[in-house]
């Protein structure tokens, strides 16, 4: 924004002055002064908005964890609850030691970051604290998709483990690919260095990076898990095991799309950037504007197309499916949010809710057991949403968003030609080997040592009552359970979940 | 911003520099391009400003879902919830396909609006994507109000009919009318054109545009079906039909208080604007603030007032009864929040929980049945916010929010006159008789075309068993009805409200 | 920023020129404009971020609503929420009338402010409305704290009379003392006042101002009521009086986990300032985005730390255990959380994890019953907080967030000696001694009174029955009490309690 050579041109126009030199000088500090202060309201404003972006984003945490609880019965909403509680804990705990580090430590390779372990050498400019809180409250979302896909029989243990290696490695070596600087994928890589089809991929806010690389990992637990005992009877068929709640799922799928305004328009980082001409309304504000309307268009219209197609499928009107659908709609825009036209966004919406539909009979017929339809709305939506990008994507928008690399593809219904795709199919490739090259075997692994699935006693009774301390509800105090001994005591190591109120002469040790 | 003239007169200054022309358009030209920096960054910082009103505004539907789920019986949850999520999706696709060109879609006529079709055109400075954003939500807001009123007897066709008509049409007029610049009843109509008695309506945020539309409509509606069966006994008496789940009813009732933070100090769309002289503390952020305190002040007082009113009616304090008067004391504030003083705020507050207190007696009274006292809290208490503001609005600030327009009117009790006054009472009643001839034909047409009420025998087994896929909770699993067939099933046409785990030889289509 | 003598200077550079004196004084008087439009953009910037922090610090109560809720048994949920909504309402009243200016109202004495009763002579430059909206959500939490200690047996009125007497006078004196400009304790006391040890105390967001107050007022008030019947059985063995919903409980953590990012990030109250030099990414943003890491770090880690200590003690899983240890992770960091790095933070969640668990472990030795840990968590955390800032806090943080004072000490372990840990232990014993001495007395009166503790009658059948209007939650309709008359009836002065729906021939009076 400062002026080069401000002074000396302007000393050179004010020859005869009585100081030109003094006078250009004065007068070219002060507009350095202020293209300075013009930086730092930059910073002010781009840091409000991200920071609270961020904020919208750890929302969806809660918003997981009341559409998980919903969704399960309610003798696993103890452990589902924990596992969401813990994805944000551990997270925020390995995010920080390494995995930002992974993820966005440039400069570095094109596989895997490595500078800033621990927060080491921030603040820089693009990698300010605010950065990395909005990057963690991403990572932590993978976790939470995964933990649907095999809900209501994992051991905790087991939780425990996939979901460190996913948050902490897995993850953020896929966030590195599309979303650093020198990420080998990505759409924002340098214009120094060579990219896929002189492309890379457009996965705005992640599709691909979070909601398939959930998925895929969701899809080889569950797959080895194998469905809940009850999930299909002996004749092969589909029983729905509803979850228990549909208040806590229509609470957790507003919260999601409520803290989806932080995930899609927040992920351009900064809003305070013209695109020209200065002063006029053409600017990212606009841009992320519209990544908001495309957001909530393709989520509704995903909404209702659901609403509507399983009307016809089961007669009846099912806002457990509205949610899913809408879900599905969201996943689907999130890649490409920021370079599609609100109308596109209608297109997108609509196809996304055929592929959940598609994907949940898919599913039955395969036997394929998700309580949470992760694999179908988060992997099968998510890949939709990086195919449609290939599609849709308008030049215009792309150029804005990443600009600095001339002749970009964009989408090929949209006349950008077919190399976009091109891009957008090595990706999902690339997203579905690496996932599955990690996670499946570590899956299997756990399989193998008998740590990934609870015994089908405990499945029975519900993890809640063995593991995790009794049931999650108390509604009626004088049952028993309601009360026990030991919370808090000095040497009570019995279970809480022995659901019994002490009784004189219990062997519960006395407090002293 | 920018000095007009600057370089002509700044050469002339310059006279005698040896090239003063050159100098004082270099000069010139920088402050011009700061100028320009200035808009850019009022654009980034109003932009996120408003759309995180948005957001907010968006969580109001989150919070009317919670309030009506537990505000009805257990037995409607399901239905009440679709028609919450439904209001949100339907009403993007029409808002944005054409409820948004009606309502904001200027230039135009005094009527209705005709621009921005699809989102065509957009954006334009003062039409860009978070006013869009912004304004849909608003919309969504009105419809889910009159489904409170007609909760646990209609029919989920009906309710498809009326919501598209009222959020697509009906709102969008009502909102054309008194705050798009065109329209005849605005305050904010350009200072161009007559408009009410020198004034025009001050509804800044829609104490009449939405809760009186959604209370009026509601008011049709429940009039027109009557009351719940079992609402008044034989001998006539009101027997108060308990919702299910107070939890859910202060749930909603606080996110809804946080929402209206983005509803009230949202509704000035842009912040960054000084009220003079330029560097003082006299600007908008200022009055958006103060908004934010009469909204809380209103809304506090209202709750508080309610909670010793109804404790010498009812002999108990009851959680219920305060966040029914806080939610009235809102929507009151709603139409003055910006131009009028915190301590009249308090006032508005204490008359509004008697304007809902009695508003409840005399529904009693004529055994009028709104389950949520939706036409009693929103049309109610936004009539008398409208009258309110009539009486309070201060001078100071009508001028500061609604300028250019010399000799506006203000409170009557503050020394304004009673042209404000006058106004008002035009603009409630051009509400009431439009949105009475719009709805009220509509619910009639319904009613007699048998759509809009569903029959006895399905009230009293609860909507949820007979059209939306069973009952919104299960808690223990043995029940019958815990488990069923054919979700997400190929061929499964059967109702999930069957309840019956599927066994083998059952009818149920085998999957393959 | 505006230049000092720029014309005279300029004009000085420019003789010889046409007319020097006009074009310096353009060209100065240009620059002044400038600086007066940064200034407003300033305001804009900062009342957005202090007011959505505002606004998440809101979100909070519901929060503590929901918290509370799942924490107490399902017949005192209407009862504790009522005291939740009404802190906020009585609160807003309070606050507004007087509490703010006891606070804030500076110039004003060490002790109490004076200045700003009914926000009388706002705005000011720095006390503008969203200062005083910021201040209220704080006020409010602290009350919100102490309900938790003393539920399921205190009565209503009494909670009326100590939650007014606290919000209105114990908390904001103690927030003048650590928070106003002139109050005796703060580190942010003008650099030309006295100050404790050259310090005064660091309570950035108030572990001690908000929840030792809030935690120390419910340590009194649950040692004078004693522990509620059967928390401890006959052989003086501690029996968990399970809270009626996990759900809750976790959906309130997470929201206080939400809002505590206006808690603490906002608690700055600007975010458009640089710390130097100018266009550099050091400035308050940055450090805003630091604190709200430091945030999640000690609560993520308290959390994880407790998940494994209370494994060890009880042999399960607990997702109880981990909202509880974050929350108190949460209150220790709120006092250092903007001068300490995020390493530090971890060691401050490590160890706030374990005064948790040891606070319980000492409660139930000595028979104490609070039922939301509120006096350990808050108490015993934010002890520990302000302990923790005095022993790591940053000498670089600590002169950026505090300037003004040259010799400033710092943390003890980072070399900046014992004078900072003088100042904390002077702050904390302040904080106690106040505390006991108003809020002691009170509780005692009230006790004496016979004003405190409900019957044991009362708090055997649950106070939602005997005197909030019946029970929160109604999921089968067919019960007796799920119906009952006289809701909004005219002359209904019986109880809703009365559980039984209004058959022909009741004494209830007819509605006319």
């Amino acid at each position: 924004m400062a002026m080069s050579n401000c002074s000396a041109n302007l000393a050179l126009f004010l020859t005869g002055a009585g100081n030109a030199t003094g006078a250009a000088s004065m007068i070219c500090d002060q507009f350095d002064s202020v293209s300075n202060q013009f930086l730092d309201t930059g910073f002010a404003v781009d840091s409000t908005y991200l920071l609270f972006s961020a904020y919208l984003v750890f929302a969806m945490q809660l918003g997981f964890a009341m559409l998980c609880a919903g969704s399960v019965r309610a003798k696993n909403t103890m452990n589902i609850m924990l596992t969401n509680v813990l994805d944000a804990c551990a997270g925020a705990l390995f995010y920080y030691l390494f995995g930002f580090a992974f993820a966005f430590g440039t400069p570095s390779n094109s596989f895997i970051g490595k500078q800033f372990f621990g927060l080491n050498k921030l603040p820089e400019t693009g990698f300010d604290y605010p950065f990395f809180l909005y990057q963690w409250a991403f990572a932590i979302a993978a976790a939470g998709i995964t933990s649907g896909s095999i809900a209501e029989r994992t051991q905790f243990v087991a939780y425990l483990i996939y979901s460190a290696f996913l948050t902490g490695f897995v993850y953020p070596v896929v966030s590195h690919w599309f979303w650093a600087a020198d990420g080998w994928a990505g759409a924002a890589r340098g214009s120094n260095h060579s990219v896929l089809f002189n492309s890379g991929v457009i996965d705005f806010a992640g599709s691909g990076v979070v909601h398939m690389v959930g998925g895929v990992a969701g899809l080889w637990g569950a797959l080895i898990e194998g469905p809940r005992i009850g999930r299909f009877d002996h004749a092969g068929r589909s029983v729905a095991l509803r979850g228990h709640s549909a208040t806590l799922v229509v609470l957790g799928t507003f919260l999601l799309w409520f803290g989806w305004y932080g995930f899609n328009p927040g992920s351009f980082t900064i809003i305070d950037k013209s695109y020209g001409p200065s002063g006029s309304i053409n600017g990212q504000w606009s841009a992320v504007g519209r990544t908001a309307v495309t957001t909530t268009l393709a989520g509704s219209v995903a909404g209702l197309t659901t609403l509507f197609g399983k009307y016809l499928q089961t007669g009846h009107w099912n806002v457990i499916d509205v949610c899913n659908g809408l879900l599905g709609g969201f996943a689907a825009i999130t890649s490409g949010c920021s370079v599609v036209d609100p109308w596109a966004a209608v297109i997108c919406g609509f196809v996304s809710a055929w592929v959940l539909i598609g994907g949940n009979m898919l599913a039955a017929k395969l036997k394929f057991d998700d309580p949470l339809e992760a694999t179908q709305l988060h992997g099968g939506c998510g890949m939709w949403g990086l195919i449609f990008t290939a599609l849709f994507a308008r030049e215009k928008y792309v150029n804005q968003v990443y600009p600095g690399r001339s002749g970009r593809p964009y989408g090929l219904f949209m006349g950008g030609g077919g190399r976009l795709l091109g891009a957008h199919i090595v990706g999902i490739l690339a997203i579905i080997g690496w996932v599955s090259a990690t996670m499946g075997p570590l899956f299997f692994l756990l399989h193998k040592l008998g740590l990934l699935r609870v015994s089908a006693e405990e499945e029975l009774s519900g993890m809640d009552m063995t593991r995790h301390g009794g049931s999650a509800y108390v509604y009626n105090d004088e049952e028993p359970g309601a009360n026990e001994a030991g919370n808090g005591g000095v040497n009570s190591f019995m279970l809480r979940s022995a659901q019994n109120k002490v009784e004189p002469g219990a062997t519960v040790p006395a407090q002293v």
